[in-house]
């Protein structure tokens, strides 16, 4: 942020009086520019015993493997947000289940909530974000080749609690290591 | 937002290629300004039989009682977050509990997460922002004089639960509607 949004002048980043961290204010107009972080929604979609997973078409991660999720927007709700992802994504119609993990990844200023879903059919249509959606198993997952961390943590639990018979809410953080190597997408 | 605040031009609001949604554009350097609902997080911090509350000593809701809780900041983890807010809005000390509700608010663009909290001690030092912190026992709750619906809501099933003896994740979500009148603040 190099200008501020309400009237075009320049921005400078100081402690506003009676705060105590640094923001993005504005000498001109006073308004003082707070940013925070985003959340990103999701669902598990279920059909039997399988779980839908798209291919990324977009960048970061292209090429990888995800549940459905991308961030919530203004005027939804976390649920609505979730479910219309998964249609926009994977083209895929599903009845909301509970909200079942919430993972922060500080580092990139994220929260990831993903619920469980249930499929009402299998006419999946994935959207210019995939590059294919498709049913797995449990021992067909590409757990190499998950896009994010949340969505790899989000099934070992799924798959966790779906052998013990029950389901609760799991939530934890996620914070940055670095990559032991550059990661390659996988062969189509 | 008037302006780009990446290089200061006018934004005009308009459907990006390959969205389907209004956002803030700049025609001049191309950026696409996305909006996206904040994370408000808190506590229910408690002492024995008793729940601490906060008196807000700013807008909105000057004057009413709250449970701790304020905007997310970027960098730190949700239940970071509730512990510096129930920290700065009354000088608590708490160790955190499990999540316990997570409320969606659209009209406002807000997703309300509270977490279960056992207070340290009773020395309370309210910050700026709160009047005074008082603890509560459940027939002494200023029902009438809550701030937020999220925060009845979150303390209802909070007394329901511990009167049941067993604790688990609450959600919902809480739309708009006008108020019958237009609420006063509490007299001190």
């Amino acid at each position: 942020m190099k200008f501020c949004s309400a009237c075009g002048l320049s921005v400078t980043r100081s402690v506003p009086p009676g705060d105590n961290r640094p923001r993005y204010c504005c000498a001109g107009c006073g308004t003082i520019h707070y940013q925070n972080p985003k959340m990103v929604v999701g669902t598990i979609p279920v059909w039997g015993s399988k779980v839908l997973l798209c291919r990324r078409a977009i960048e970061p991660r292209y090429g990888f493997w995800t549940l459905p999720a991308s961030f919530m927007e203004n005027g939804e709700t976390t649920g609505e947000g979730a479910t219309r992802e998964t249609s926009e994504e994977a083209g895929a119609r599903t009845e909301l289940g509970e909200l079942y993990s919430v993972i922060d990844v500080p580092h990139v200023e994220q929260v990831h909530l993903f619920f469980r879903a249930r499929l009402l059919d299998t006419d999946f249509d994935p959207g210019p974000e995939s590059l294919e959606a498709k049913l797995f198993d449990e021992h067909e997952i590409p757990w190499d080749d998950l896009a994010f961390r949340t969505v790899s943590q989000t099934l070992r639990w799924f798959f966790a609690d779906r052998e013990q018979g029950r389901f609760g809410l799991h939530t934890s953080a996620i914070h940055y290591t670095p990559k032991p190597r550059e990661a390659q997408p996988p062969k189509a």
